[in-house]
C-alpha cells in the first residue's frame, strides 16, 4: 500500500478513522455531508486503494446492520524524536497508538551521521519483533530550527554538524517511505493535540521549558510556523534588561534567566557561595550540577533550590502573559523536562502571572496546564505530522 | 439583489473579481480549477443572481475573444469606523473601490444612540448623492473589545455605555442588509490586506499607536482572532516593573509608556518643570497638552519632544521584538494618529530595537513599515469583513 486519497472526501474520511477509530459506515454518513451513495463509492475505493478495511457490522439503530470499517491494521507509522540528549523510536498503527517505543541516551552533538544511524537501528530493533513490516510515513523532530519545506535543520545552535544536513532525503531514501522534519517542539504541540489535553482546542501554545525554552502554536488545528518557519522560538525575548547576559549576545533573555543551563549555573553559584547545603554536596560528590539536581533539591525541601524554581517560573510567566494577551489561546500546556522534574511548584509560579498580567478577556476561561503525555508526546506528534500529509488528497 | 453565492466554486469567483477587478472568462480560467463549461455554468449562474455582469469582449489571446465579467455595478458596501473621538462613513462598490467618504468629530462617550444615530445619518448624505441606491452589506469598526459573533463590544474601556448593545441588530434592521462587528484594530489590518502594503503577505502584524496601543492579527490572509476576541490586546503588556501604573492598575504597561494619554502626561510634566520652553508655552495658551501638541513640537525641533518619541518607539520595540520572535510575520505595519504625526523618528526606533533584540531567523526578510492607507484603512477593512461574508457560500 503506498496510496493516497483521491479526493478530499476520501482525506475527510482517513482522518476521522484516525482521529476517532473504527466507526459504522452511518455513523460516517451523520459526519461527512456526503450522500449515502457517494459515501459508499469513496469509502469503497478507500478498501480498494488498501488504506480502508471492512470490521464487521455494527449493532442496528433500528433498521439493517451498518457495516462498520477502520483504517487498515497493516498501516504504519513511525515517530522519531531526537533530543538534545536522547533518542524515541515509535512504531504506530494507523490511529496512531503506539505499538512499540524505544528511548536511549544519546547526544545530538556527535552529528547527523552517527545520531540518524542510531536512530535506525532502534528503528530495525522494533521491526525486528514484527511490527513494522511496512512503513507508510516517518516523521521526525530536531532539538532546533527547521526549513520545513526542505526537511533540514537551519543554524541549530546545539547540533553542531547537522546544518542543512538533508534529513528527509536520507531516511526517505533509506526507507523507501514519506518522511517530514520539523521541531520538536511543534511536534510535542501536535501529539497533545492528537492524543492529549489539547484534543478538542483549536488553538492554544505548548511552552517546552529544558535544556532550551521554545513555543509550540497551534491555530486552527495544525502547527502555525511562520513565514521562515521560527515562530515560538521565546527563548530569547527580553524579560529584563537588568538580566544576565544570554548565550545569544544580548542581556535578559528568557533562557538566561531560566531552562536547564541556566539553573545548572545558578545551582553552581548557590554550592559555591554555600548557600545550599544539599547543591552543595551534590556539587562536591559528583563535580558538577544539572537541572535535575535542582529538581532533586527542591524535593528534598531546600529552600534555595526551591526559590530558584519559583523565580524561573515567575520569569515564563511574564513572557507568557504577554503572549497569552497578544494570542489569546484557549490552552496552555506547559512541558520539557525542567516543567516535569518540578510540576506544581512551577506551574502556580507561572499562572500566578499569567492570571495577574494577562488581558482579562483572555484569562476569563484559559485552562494552563502541565503535559500528561510525557516523553511520548514528540513520537506521537511526529506520526501525526507524517500521517497528516499520507492521508491527504494527492 | 440579496443573494449569496451558492457554492464555493462561485464564492471564489467573487472573491477574486473583487480582489482582481474584471476578468475574461479565459483569464478566470487560467486561476480557477474548473472545466471551461463548468466555469461558464457558474458565471452565468453569478449573473443570473445579479451578483455579477457582462462587461463586453477582450483582446483575443490568438483565438475567438473571451468574454469579460466584472461584479455587478449595482453593487454597494458601506465601513463604518467609529473611532475615540471620530467618526469615518464610506461607500464603496463591490471592488470596494470608495466612492463617497464623510468623516467628522465625534466622542465615542456621547454612547451609542447618540454616535450610531449620527452615522447613519452621514450614511443618508451619501446615499443622498445618489451613491448607495441599494446597499448589501455594512461593517463596523468600534475601538474596543468585540464579541464577534454577538456583534456587540464586550466591557470595553474607553466606550461608556456601550457594553453588550447590539450594534449589529440594531443597524441590520434599520438597513435591512447584513451587518458586521469588530474591533477598529482588526478592520485596519483587513484594510492593509486588501489596498494597503499587506496585499501579498498572509501572515502579518498591524500595531496601532493611537489613544491606545493595539496589534491586528493576520494569519493566512484572514484576522486571527483569539479563543474569546481578545487577540492583539497588546497595550497591557508589561515592559518594565518599575515603569508608571497604569490604568488598568498593573505597573509597566506599554499603555503606561506610550500611547496618546502617557504622551499627554509626560509632556505635562516637561512643560511644568520647565524642560521644554516650547511645551510650556503651548500649555500656557491652550491649557491642556495632547499627543498633537506632542508631534509639532517635536517638528519644531523640541528635544524634550523628539526624545519622548524616540522613548515611546524604544517601549513598542520591546514589546514588538517579543512578538515578531513568537509570531514570525512577514510584515509588520505601524499605524495609527500617533504613529502618523511622528512618522520616521518612531520608526527607526522600532526598527532598531526589533531587529537587535528579535530571532535572527525572523527579522531576516522582515520589512517594518508606517502605513500608506491612513484615515480609510478602517473604512475599506470594514467592507471587507462584510464583503468576505457575503461573498461566502451559504
Amino acid at each position: 500500500m503506498t496510496s493516497r486519497p483521491e479526493n478530499r472526501h476520501q482525506a475527510r474520511l482517513l482522518g476521522l478513522l484516525r482521529d476517532d477509530g473504527p466507526r459504522s459506515r452511518a455513523e460516517l454518513g451523520d459526519v461527512v455531508k456526503l450522500s449515502r451513495s457517494k459515501l459508499a463509492v469513496e469509502l469503497d475505493r478507500l478498501i480498494d486503494l488498501g488504506m480502508v478495511e471492512a470490521a464487521g457490522l455494527a449493532a442496528s439503530r433500528g433498521g439493517r446492520r451498518s457495516g462498520i470499517v477502520r483504517l487498515s491494521s497493516r498501516l504504519r507509522f513511525v515517530g522519531l524524536d531526537i533530543g538534545a540528549t536522547s533518542i524515541d523510536v515509535a512504531v504506530t498503527n494507523g490511529e496512531l497508538e503506539i505499538l512499540g517505543h524505544i528511548a536511549e541516551p544519546c547526544d545530538v552533538r556527535q552529528g547527523p551521521n552517527t545520531v540518524l544511524d542510531r536512530a535506525l537501528e532502534l528503528l530495525a530493533k522494533l521491526r525486528d519483533q514484527g511490527l513494522a513490516p511496512e512503513i507508510h510515513g516517518l516523521g521526525v523532530g530536531v532539538p532546533g530550527p527547521v526549513s520545513f519545506l526542505e526537511g533540514r535543520p537551519v543554524v541549530p545552535p546545539i547540533m553542531p554538524g547537522w546544518d542543512r544536513f538533508p534529513i528527509r532525503e536520507i531516511i526517505s531514501q533509506e526507507l523507501g517511505c514519506p518522511v517530514l522534519v520539523d521541531n520538536d517542539v511543534n511536534l510535542m504541540a501536535l501529539g497533545e493535540l492528537h492524543a492529549g489535553l489539547a484534543k478538542s482546542v483549536d488553538d492554544f501554545l505548548l511552552v517546552k521549558i529544558g535544556t532550551g525554552i521554545g513555543c509550540g502554536i497551534v491555530v486552527g488545528s495544525a502547527i502555525y510556523r511562520g513565514v521562515s518557519g521560527s515562530a515560538g522560538d521565546i527563548g530569547h525575548i527580553r524579560v529584563d534588561d537588568n538580566g544576565p547576559t544570554c548565550a545569544c549576545g544580548n542581556p535578559g533573555c528568557l533562557e538566561a534567566f531560566f531552562g536547564g543551563a541556566a539553573l545548572a549555573r545558578d545551582a553552581l553559584a548557590a554550592a559555591r557561595a554555600g548557600d545550599s547545603v544539599i547543591l552543595a554536596e551534590r556539587f562536591a560528590s559528583a563535580g558538577e550540577l544539572t537541572a535535575a539536581d535542582v529538581a532533586q533539591a527542591a524535593q528534598a525541601g531546600d529552600p534555595v533550590a526551591v526559590e530558584l524554581i519559583r523565580e524561573g517560573g515567575r520569569r515564563v510567566g511574564q513572557v507568557l502573559a504577554g503572549l497569552v494577551s497578544f494570542f489569546n489561546p484557549g490552552l496552555v500546556i506547559i512541558a520539557g523536562e525542567v516543567a516535569g522534574g518540578f510540576g506544581h511548584t512551577l506551574l502556580a509560579e507561572i499562572r500566578s502571572v499569567v492570571y495577574r498580567r494577562s488581558a482579562p478577556l483572555a484569562t476569563g476561561n484559559l485552562p494552563i496546564v502541565l503535559s500528561e503525555l510525557g516523553d511520548t508526546a514528540g513520537v506521537i506528534g511526529a506520526t501525526r505530522l507524517i500521517s497528516d500529509q499520507v492521508f491527504s488528497a494527492a
